[in-house]
């Protein structure tokens, strides 16, 4: 069985709403082992709507369409789709009644524009709304199934839950869906470590996914001890990479390695400018292990309150390993924490030297055991050089405590 | 002159990736006038992209591609296509050359799979990379145009930039697209305090588009008067909420502000946990007014370097408007800076009271002039619930700074 989604609104192809509709749906699908074929935007226009129609592949046996069962003029999907297939649209004025009687209750006037709503495509399937006016349908043509939801999230997704999936999902073996979450090591580089692994696993579907922090590896496969192996086959090549599983952000991991040690922390962020400390709040209950941290911006506020010497910012230079040092240290002193962390680099786009580059960055960190400093040269934007300069540092977090 | 959009990716079509390349091209396509018709989502599979191409409609022009031109065993876009249309896909030496020589300035060992970035398909057009290793190309087939481009976002926008607008705007009226960015309303408000004031403008397209730090107003209209217009008005109706035009953010517009006026700030941080300095720090040359901040986590942060009283935290409590304001006097002391901001509060999901709810939040913010204090309340999650904090706390600078 193959399914296609067909999401119908001009502000989704003109990207000024996101698409979460067809996201949704297709990790719902892919959970369920129906991960879609293809899927396809266009706008609110009849034409479209129609092209779409003629262009479904022949081996697509359920299209699932969401948007456009609105009450105002742009919302045409259900007739257009009726129209295209020679369905009559029925006034159903049963249902009209409980929509007048709905909004009644709920204090509201209908419109008469609602009238829209209360259609019927003769001799098809109604979709019931538990939560607005605007119906589904499902319509059988042609030996496909197209079933059509309203574009409204909350109201697709109650919609699809309870009308599509007992229909769709029949006799089919649910997937099984693994991420594995990498980071410091690039997309290349990685795909050489694991060589054709793949090639053993024939019934696993792997794909790596990069983004410029880290790179995932997804593993998806109906035979959940193929998938299982292969995932402990690449932990085997390439575990000091993998921080993690799933949805996990590295914030969380290190987090949990903070907690369960009964360890506090203390940032010391100059390039970086809070976001290390954003992150680690975005976990709750970070308090615990979080005690705070100082944006070190100005070489004033390095010396005077991390208590970086005078002398190394002259000597070395702001952006240097002897400051990241003496900030990792000067921010576990100020903080009293068991770890302090710290970051100074050139995030870009001016500021840059021969000597020291855009994109150069300094990470230290420090604990009882001592401190140590990295050094990293990223190759990107301001943005993406301190979105990785977090991730770096995150990182070292980690693989010194898990080392230690 | 009709534009198409295919993006390729089992991540796009399964939801574990977003989209981001299709709406930033759809907005970016519109903007020079020339929104996409269509837009397809299909997996990395030959076969899905040889029906892609056969299912390109006679009445498009051009279409973009984005996606699967990485090294890996996955990444057969470039391929794909140029075997469709029977185009030999040479080696090309010269840039295989070019890209070990670039791996090795950037102090790393080029792996053997990237030599399938180095391939160039006979009789088309390479677009350069400027960032990453991934070339692309165009293909002009069946009087059609097919730019392909890598998915990696800022590599594709990039590429889209300096290599596919200058072919594809060619002698086209552009449309003028205004974008109105507010904060501190809602869209209802919004939309009541406008009335009916786009059925004086015919011939503008008026849409509000809400997300939960601000509700922006689009205008798009081929008459550029009647787009002014319609901004003069909006202007005139709801100018207090209006923070910026297009993509501004608010985080440059405050750095406008205090660049202008020649003023430094810090920030006291403790429900935000960084993230004001994150976004302050986002604008290049940012290191002209900020001098830092506090991340005032836990409480001894708050009284032991930002001076606040032991006795504010246990009358008041680390909540509440007394411990905002010292926390901004004190940042202003502690960093000798001209202004203060702070934030404290409670972004959940835990640690809310009935006296003090999850969501409830005060910024200070502290000049020369003195110290103003704001209470807000919430109703998001957590990651929501500190995005608006850092929202409100720099439309505070904003509008304090204005109204001075």
């Amino acid at each position: 069985m193959s399914v296609g989604i067909i999401t119908v609104g001009n502000e989704l192809l003109t990207g000024f709403i996101d698409d979460t509709n067809a996201a949704w749906l297709g990790r719902e699908l892919t959970r369920i082992g129906l991960a879609p074929v293809w899927h396809l935007t266009i706008g609110d226009q009849v034409g479209a709507i129609q092209s779409a129609l003629e262009s479904i592949p022949d081996n697509t046996d359920d299209v699932i369409f969401t948007g456009g069962l609105g009450p105002t003029h742009d919302d045409i999907t259900l007739r257009t789709i009726s129209d295209y297939y020679n369905i009559n649209l029925e006034f159903d004025e049963l249902y009209w009644q409980e929509l007048r009687a709905r909004f009644e209750r709920a204090g509201r006037v209908i419109s008469e524009i609602n009238r829209n709503q209360a259609v019927l495509p003769q001799g098809q399937t109604i979709i019931p709304n538990p939560i607005g006016s605007a119906r589904g349908a499902i319509i059988t043509k042609a030996q496909k199934r197209l079933f059509i939801l309203p574009g409204v999230p909350p109201e697709m997704k109650a919609m699809y839950s309870a009308s599509v999936v007992p229909l769709i999902k029949s006799a089919l073996l649910p997937a099984t869906v693994e991420v594995i979450r990498t980071t410091g090591i690039m997309e290349s580089a990685l795909a050489e470590k694991m060589g054709q692994i793949h090639n053993q696993y024939p019934t696993v579907t792997m794909a790596y996914l990069p983004r410029i922090i880290g790179v995932d590896i997804r593993l998806i496969g109906s035979d959940y001890g193929a998938v299982n192996k292969l995932k402990s086959h690449i932990q085997a090549l390439v575990g000091k990479y993998i921080y993690g599983y799933g949805a996990t952000d590295l914030e969380e991991v290190v987090g949990k390695i903070l907690k369960d040690r009964g360890l506090t922390i203390a940032t010391a962020e100059s390039c970086t400018g809070g976001l290390i400390g954003h992150r680690l709040t975005e976990v709750p209950g970070s308090s615990d292990y979080l005690l705070g941290g100082i944006i070190a911006y100005s070489n004033a506020v390095k010396s005077e309150i991390l208590g970086v010497k005078e002398e190394t910012l002259i000597k070395y230079g702001a952006v240097s390993e002897e400051t990241a040092i003496e900030m990792a240290e000067g921010v576990r002193k100020c903080l009293n924490s068991d770890i302090g962390v710290s970051t100074t680099g050139i995030a870009g786009p001016g500021g840059g030297t021969v000597t020291k580059p855009v994109g150069l960055v300094y990470c230290g960190f420090a604990s009882e055991q001592g401190v140590r400093v990295r050094k990293f040269h990223f190759h990107f934007n301001r943005k993406m050089n301190k979105r990785l300069s977090s991730q770096v540092a995150l990182n070292m977090i980690r693989l010194e405590l898990e080392n230690a």
